[in-house]
Formats: structure tokens, C-alpha cells, sequence
């Protein structure tokens, strides 16, 4: 019997001047900021939004941790396919695959590690209930 | 006799992390970021990519003047409509006046003066004329 | 008898891959954080910090209209000397005139308007005293 | 005997507006700016600057992989030490070891992997022979 193949989500954005550098590509910091609006759209479609979860419940993400390869250059005007994968989620802290797709080529790939704080003190805490629950859909099994 | 009222043309887009600052709003130098987003897809819109521009003629685009007003704080999450006004064409620059609203609230606006030179040698040069006409289309009258 | 020609705080800083695009130049939405980091210095200079000032006084500054004037394209690797000239200082606002150098050569100019308001309420309030009196000493006669 | 302890190369910058972001600290995606800015002093500090190499020898380099740690908060104002080490040097390519330091605390640290190639082809080429020299004197023995 074969697994279920689970389509990733994927949030598809365009490259402007401000993602590029000298050199005529997207500058390689910068596709942190691409995954980073991946994942923020994945948590929308999963219902959540950041602003409203610190006022609701104190708590935000911080990036602990980032892995990144950078395959091909991408360029001004490029449309580029942002995937997100959860790896893992534990009670305070999720790890997340990411890859940005020019059609079907590999542009980069990376793996983001992130934790749950308090958004006062930074300290560790656990992620918000109802999200543990709706990332629990999303995990690989 | 009324002047028939021309909506401009508008992008909308999200407020990231990446666009904030530790004042908890957005940057407001990104702010020229979000317009610029906003006069690319509206030079999508009547067919023109800015890398095909250069690959086809070798004209290129460059801000030589901008002057912003910020309004009021935006936040992450927040949901921007940028607009964009052709406010006088040239033969070798042009104005556009820019908005961005959340809802009915001005967020920012400003004037962006832009030139069209030759990508290799920066000097000012005739914007194509295909693009000349269509913008033609968006003056004001 | 000709008035006494201050010489204006200048603070100087090296382009990197970050501040250019695929034009192969500086950005132009950058110049505003070039501006601002010399602002910071200008301030440091005086004595004050803008993390300590929140932290005793609760104020902060915002930037509530920018003008930027771009003159010349810079590239990697350029240094660049940005200049602070305080033109005006109200009880709640200043307006501070800028310039990037590059040798003799005017490579952005501008004029930047701030505002002092309450870091929680974002309510215009008085610049702290201190800064008010330390600022009176750098304007024009 | 014990070897002898080499200093790594360090280049200090101050936090600016800027470099932060909502949370009130500096935005995890721009340790990747910080890391390239202490590179590119290194660099030059070894007499190497990368418009002159790109002009004279055709080569740029490129940033193939980076994995940074994000271990403390950074925030506005501060200013923070960045140390370049160099671990490993190929014909074509490099692997910098990089920490951002408060004092002595580690704030992030991370290693980038850098290819050198034809800033035309984007083609792997031998790093410029000077320069592959100096680097020598800077490996680990």
C-alpha cells in the first residue's frame, strides 16, 4: 500500500529590484525573506495570523536555526514557486523544509528551524494548542 | 461636464517581518520597496517586463527623485493596496504619484520621478515607443 | 563680516553587496538607511543613544517625510561620506538635510523630516530637553 | 608545543533601525548581511577588493551555501565584533567560518560555503591566483 503523497504548500511570488544585487540575481539573504513569506502564508491558510497570535496569546516565533543551499541564480521579474514542509513539530519548536521552484528547476532549498517564545522575555514556551493541532495534519508519517 | 474618474491601477500585498522595524511598524524606507512592487506589476499589466525591456531595447529604469509622506503605522499582517498614477510622461522620463491604503486609511504616499536610461552606459535615452503609447492611455487629461 | 561656515557632522560608510541591484548599483530605496545610520551616528555623537533614549524617556524618533534626490550611481565597494545638517528644530520635530559624497562628487542628497512621539502610543510628545538643547547648537544662524 | 593561537580577522558595525525588525530585535535573515560585510573587509584587508577583481580578472564569488545559529538577541544600537575564519580553500571554492560576538557573548554564528565563477557565465573558475595565495597564510595548519 502506498502513502498518501501529500502536496506541500506553496506560495508563489514574484522577484523585484529590491531582491536583487550587483551581480544581476537574487541576492542569497534574500531568500530567507522568500521562505519567511512562505511560511507566513501557510500559517494563514491554516487560519493563523502572527499579529493576532501575540495579542491573543503572547506568544512569537523566533528563527533558531537556518540551513540554506543556493542551486541556481534567479532573476528580476522570475516567478518562483515557495514550498513548506513540516518535518517536525515538537511542543515549542517545528522544523520546516523549504524549496523556491522556477517551474520545475530547484532554485534553493533550506531548512528553517524555528521556536515558540514569549514575545516579553524570549524565554521558551509551547506553541499555541490550536496550532499544534493543525500543524498535526501537516506532518509526514 | 464631469471628467470621466479613471481608477489607477493597484497592487495589493502583505506586510512581512522582513518590512518591519523594532518600532513594531514598517520600515519607512520600505515603503519605496512596496511602491516599486506596485509600478512593476502595473508595467505587467500593460504587458511590459522590466528584464525583457532591457534584453529587447537595452533601456533600463532608474529612480532619479522620490518624496514620501507617512501617514499612519503599518503592522505585519496588515493587507496594503498600492496604488499607482501616471502623473506626466515624457520622452525620456516620467511621474508617477503612489498610495498605499489599508482599507480607506492613506498609509503613505508619495512621488516617484523616473528616467529611462541605457543600461550599459546609464545615459538618458527614449523610453520604446511600445511602452510610450500604452502609457499614453493612463494620462491624465 | 561673513557668518562662521560650520562644517557638518559627516559619517562614513563602505558599500556592500546587500545596498546594490542588478543595475549593478546602489539601490536607490537604500540611500534613506545610509542616511539613517549617519543620523544615528550624528546623535551618538552628542551622547545619545536611541535604545537608551526609549528606555529612559520612552520617546522615539519617526521619520514622517522623506525627499531624496539621486544624482549619481554609486557602486560596490564605493566609501561614502554622508553628511547631518539639523535646518530645523521644533519642540516635536526636526528637519535634517542630507548628502552622500563620494570624494567631491554629490551622490544623493535629501531632507528628511522627523518626528518625537511616545513609543507606545505613537502620540507626538517633546524631544527630550537634553537632545533639545544638545541640537540648538547645530543650527544655522 | 602548543600551535599558535591566530586571531581571526574581526570587523565591528554597530545595529542600526535598519537591521531590526518587530520583534525588537535584529531580523534573523540579515546576520547573513552582517557576515558578508566582515567578509568583504577581510578581504580587503588582504588588499583584495571584489569591483577591482571582478573588473581585472572577470571573477565574482558566490555564496553556495550558508547555515547560521541564532543564539541571542541582538537590538538596536549595539555593537557587535565579526570574526572571519577561514577553514577550508579549494581551487574554486571556500568555507568561512563567521561569529557575531556582544562583548564575549556569541550572538550567531554560521559557515558559508563560496564559489568562485565567471561573473559572465556564472561558470566555476579558479580563484585568482594572489589571492589564492594570501588565503593561503590564513588556513588552519
Amino acid at each position: 500500500m502506498t502513502a498518501p503523497s501529500l502536496t506541500p504548500f506553496a506560495h508563489t511570488l514574484r522577484i523585484y529590484w529590491e531582491d536583487t544585487d550587483a551581480g544581476g540575481v537574487v541576492f542569497y539573504a534574500n531568500y530567507l525573506k522568500l521562505f519567511e513569506r512562505a511560511r507566513t502564508e501557510w500559517l494563514r491558510s491554516m487560519g493563523f495570523g502572527q499579529e493576532e497570535l501575540r495579542m491573543q496569546t503572547g506568544a512569537i516565533f523566533i528563527v533558531s536555526q537556518t540551513s540554506v543551499r543556493y542551486l541556481r541564480p534567479a532573476r528580476l521579474d522570475d516567478l518562483l514557486r515557495v514550498t513548506v514542509e513540516l518535518r517536525h513539530a515538537g511542543q515549542a519548536s517545528m522544523t520546516i523544509a523549504q524549496v523556491a521552484w522556477r517551474g520545475d528547476e530547484r532554485v534553493a532549498e533550506g531548512e528553517i528551524r524555528i521556536g515558540c517564545v514569549d514575545a516579553q522575555s524570549f524565554r521558551p514556551r509551547r506553541i499555541p494548542d490550536p496550532l499544534l493541532q493543525a500543524m498535526a495534519t501537516h506532518l509526514p508519517t
